[in-house]
């Protein structure tokens, strides 16, 4: 899977996924459910109302961009109806060709990853996808037998994984940076380090279908996280809303121009919101917003960052 | 909530709680889908096999126990009908009086989290609930920012969670176990020292709605995370199919009884299968056979860990 990623990204010369993080907050008035709506309705309102607007982002830049992202917690807060809108997005995606990273963050010890890795990468009974995401995101804390269900999965259903090695968020280092001291390094090297083994197994071209999530806030731990781990990819978040920026990108990618997909979630799909494109677009236009933004992150991405 | 569990543990005498973490092989033949069923036939029938599966259980075992703790990755697995399924057990242990903890092992970027803690432990809308467990897990791997958020909606919402400390399964050491630079101790202690900390807000009496996780086959640390954490209530898995037993339990109780709270899935929901019981109840007989098995447990632990 790592080596159709890598082969929409060069197609596009785009580095980047789209987060489709929608909240209630960023949809468009016309798209809310209308009011007094309770219960069982509210929330199908709701999860049509989020499956519109992640299906017009789509449509307005499936062309630019390889792959997309869902974070799974914004539909699964709201319930069965939210994650009947996960799946409905998560099949649009794919309709229109594009990559889907599940950012479902699951983890838990062998046989109840085996459990994960089914619903998100698998199948069950005459091979049903339950979820069907082409890449997931992986919380290593359980350790090798958490991951290893997983790389198995990977590997019988040509899927990948991405393993949370130093997050974006700002007390990441309280347990990730803790220095160890029989190596005298951080812990999320390990991670990094493990990751890297992990991938050994399910290797395509240069890069394995191991993952690893490196926040975009952390340049300088990106520098020595993709010596680290050579063979895989990072998936990058934390670019634009939680400060990243294009300068801080060059350390997480090799040489070759690939090694890194960077995410920007609130900045792509709220951007009529923000004051730099308020302007051009109307709240009904927000589609459109969506693509102008995406626009100026690749513009900013092969610019200062390969 | 962590006040509401105590007393269901100090009523019945039974600190413990069961694992509803059903697979298709555990299910008996009467209960399990016709055969040619595809699709979402196959997964709405599935779905219906193993809430009937729990219901049984549940009906079998409800006046003996506390507390039951469905594993969302076991439902998860059969996409949007096996959730539904995860939603009517939750609502089903309610109406039976069952504290329910959802083993979920969330856990996210701040905003993220915020969404996860609001999916099984608050409410969206006009006061809905999308999938209304008492407690949820939680993994800490992103710090204090990817748990605040849960804490939050512990306050706002009268509910607890356990934070993954040292798991129960035989690589949890391989992170969780390093020994950290600074201050010469595992991982697993300082994020049991974070958990104390984190749960300091959210009192009631002598514990805290901010538990831990502490695996059953690690004793000796459980001794020592039980120092660590005196306010803290402990979630024990790792009990019987996983190798601990109840001698093992000892040290994952204060002195007052209390502060510990050991979970069986297997053991339990499928001891129909096991050897023990197999000859005494039929396949059709299953839940009775939990019932015993529930017994034996109690049996077990009041006699050999308090």
């Amino acid at each position: 899977m790592i080596k159709k990623l890598i082969n929409e990204i060069v197609k596009k010369n785009a580095p980047i996924v789209v987060g489709l993080d929608p909240t209630l907050a960023m949809l468009p008035g016309a798209l809310l459910p209308e009011e007094g709506l309770t219960g069982e309705a509210y929330l199908n309102a709701v999860g049509e109302a989020v499956f519109t607007f992640n299906k017009k982002i789509v449509d307005a830049t499936c062309d630019l961009i390889p792959a997309v992202k869902p974070q799974i917690a914004m539909y699964e807060q709201f319930g069965i109806p939210g994650l009947i809108a996960f799946k409905k997005t998560v099949d649009y995606c794919h309709e229109k060709g594009l990559v889907v990273i599940g950012d479902v963050k699951r983890g838990d010890i062998g046989s109840t990853s085996a459990a994960y890795a089914t619903a998100h990468l698998g199948t069950v009974g005459e091979g049903i996808a339950p979820f069907d995401e082409d890449f997931a995101t992986v919380n290593p804390y359980l350790g090798t037998d958490g991951i290893k269900p997983f790389v198995d999965v990977c590997k019988s259903h040509d899927k990948g994984i991405f393993v949370l090695v130093k997050t974006s968020n700002p007390s990441s280092g309280e347990f990730q940076d803790r220095v160890l001291s029989d190596t005298g390094k951080p812990l999320y090297e390990l991670v990094g380090e493990m990751v890297e083994k992990w991938g050994a197994d399910v290797t395509e071209g240069d890069y394995t279908n191991v993952g690893a999530v490196v926040g975009a806030t952390y340049p300088e731990m990106g520098k020595r996280l993709r010596e680290i781990m050579p063979h895989t990819y990072i998936l990058v978040p934390g670019y634009g809303a939680q400060g990243g920026t294009g300068a801080d990108l060059k350390n997480f990618f090799n040489k070759d121009g690939l090694g890194a997909i960077v995410n920007s979630s609130r900045g792509i799909i709220a951007a009529y919101k923000n004051e730099k494109y308020a302007g051009r677009f109307s709240e009904e236009n927000f589609a459109d917003a969506s693509r102008a933004a995406v626009e100026d992150m690749l513009e900013d991405i092969r610019t200062n960052a390969l």
